[in-house]
């Protein structure tokens, strides 16, 4: 397994969904229906459906991010990875802000799955 | 398992061995000797001696670092944690720096190790 290849196609892909208001939602089929895990902000939500409800009322439309280093390590049956870069949502007048997010991203079934994610804006840390 | 009161204890001990350069080495004991992985600013290192390594040959002796944030997830055997924060090196004029750093601390035959260890500077993400 590839896993610096097979990382990065997972960032790239989960960010276009993501960014956009008119796909975000299909990031549902990358997590686990019950197994995932999202720590956003410090809020926890456990199975997909709770975590793309979250997503859904985040008080924003479009994101613009920018990916400053993204790092990957293999892991039994998938990839961790790290993932710093910045963003801006598209509301008027918005900052720009910084972020760190970390995804363990695993094989369930023959199913890459994003178990683990966990977020947090930079605001504090500078 | 209490993964939230294990990640803190880690989170604790690492960094108080860490930041110290007399008791730096004693980590070494918290790293798998063949399986663990240290990415360090996009450098790949693997086993506890080629990390161990990598640390004594950094520039600095102590360090003084603020922990931000700690986020814990649990995972099979282990616990996710993902850790912003500002650290100072002892150098003089040595300015404040944000940091992330990414663990998977996790169980092999009964003892936790950091399997996985992904450090970066937030020096180009602000």
């Amino acid at each position: 397994m590839d896993f610096q290849k097979i990382g990065a196609a997972f960032v790239k892909q989960y960010y276009d969904l993501f960014d956009q208001k008119d796909t975000r939602s299909q990031t549902s089929n990358m997590y686990h229906p019950t197994e995932s895990c999202l720590t956003f902000e410090g809020q926890q939500f456990q199975g997909s459906g709770a975590i793309v409800e979250k997503h859904a009322n985040m008080p924003f439309a479009n994101l613009y991010r920018v990916i400053t280093t993204s790092d990957f390590q293999p892991i039994p049956g998938g990839v961790l990875i790290q993932v710093l870069g910045q963003l801006r949502t598209d509301s008027e007048n918005d900052k720009i802000m910084g972020f760190s997010q970390t995804f363990l991203v695993r094989d369930v079934d023959n199913n890459f799955f994003i178990l683990n994610d966990i977020f947090r804006l930079l605001i504090h840390n500078v």
